[in-house]
């Protein structure tokens, strides 16, 4: 089983290594990022760069596709290489997967036409706008399609992933190695539970962002 | 406030970008990756290289120190530059960072003798040996040393991090952004609660492995 996870400027990087050190422990699996252009892409905040080992060419027909997100969407969006990419890599794939705003790139690629799908928490609406239909879960199984929420859900999702692959016995022993027993220190990962005035900042800031950029 | 990230061959991926993500949104923080050498930095597994931006020698004082961990911390242990490198970087931090394996680390360049510290689980005892007083605890702060316990332990490090530096509401929101509302679909991330004949096979499987490879 190969499993590809699509780097492209700008992405969240949480997004990408959640879920890739949950899925890369897959017995037999190999797994290797992928970009238009092989060696270092670099994220969203311009202080990290991960390393593209391969382009996607070399990369045609991976088992698993995994697509981060990104808090600025609108350039991967419209990079028809990219896409292209991903309709031809989803034609033969066993999974097609993202997290965060990684699942706008699967639905501006035409993947998720009337499917049940995630994204993040401020990204929701712009999913339905390309065609997807979007639920407040936070990993969504739909057939082969597999959506995670916001960045750290990925890592949840590559447990889930684990497990309908190699069976749960298999994904524990991975949440056991990587000692996944959140503990974090406020109740503030959900618009439902965090507090309401920082909620309301957030949708009013993205209410400022156009559309798609 | 600059935030220094050790990386070395072999280092964890999900021990440096999962606390990354976390503290890197800290306001007025630069965050830089730095190693023996810049450039990339491959990981355990061989099948990631996260870029080093620095060399060592370029960040001699951050405020914050992170030391990712390893599933093999013989090499890194033995590197007198690294040590040397924490040890300095140590003398005016606000703040010497570890997650999983990483507190070895900072075991062995001396700096956590007689301190309450933590690490992977299976690597608890290997911390006594090197001086510290290993608790069971997922994030263990003992004056301006923190430790996290294996891998994803990092995450919570961060939101505690961020919560001490720039408060409670700061850290709430990027809980919020990092949509951090954990839902594994396993309790299976301590040993006290997975399957205990999967944590008596890692536990025998460590004792095969000799001490400090």
């Amino acid at each position: 089983m190969q499993i590809a996870i699509l780097l492209y400027p700008g992405f969240t990087a949480l997004d990408a290594i959640g879920p890739f050190e949950m899925i890369s422990r897959l017995p037999d699996a190999e797994t290797v990022f992928v970009a238009k252009e092989s060696g270092p892409v670099r994220n969203d905040q311009g202080n990290l760069a991960l390393v593209a080992d391969r382009t996607l060419a070399e990369v045609p027909a991976p088992g698993v596709v995994l697509v981060p997100g990104s808090g600025d969407w609108g350039p991967v969006l419209r990079d028809r290489e990219t896409l292209e990419w991903l309709r031809a890599a989803d034609a033969t794939s066993t999974w097609t997967t993202s997290v965060c705003t990684g699942s706008l790139i699967l639905a501006a690629a035409g993947l998720l036409d009337g499917r049940r799908a995630t994204s993040h928490w401020l990204a929701l609406d712009e999913l339905k706008r390309y065609g997807a239909d979007p639920t407040g879960e936070r990993v969504v199984f739909d057939g082969k399609y597999v959506t995670a929420a916001g960045v750290s859900a990925g890592i949840d999702m590559g447990l889930h992933l684990l497990g309908r692959i190699a069976g749960d016995r298999h994904a524990q022993t991975v949440q056991l190695l990587t000692e996944y027993d959140p503990q974090p220190p406020y109740d503030a990962g959900s618009p439902d539970r965090a507090p309401a005035e920082v909620v309301a900042f957030w949708r009013d800031e993205m209410g400022r962002v156009p559309a798609g950029g």
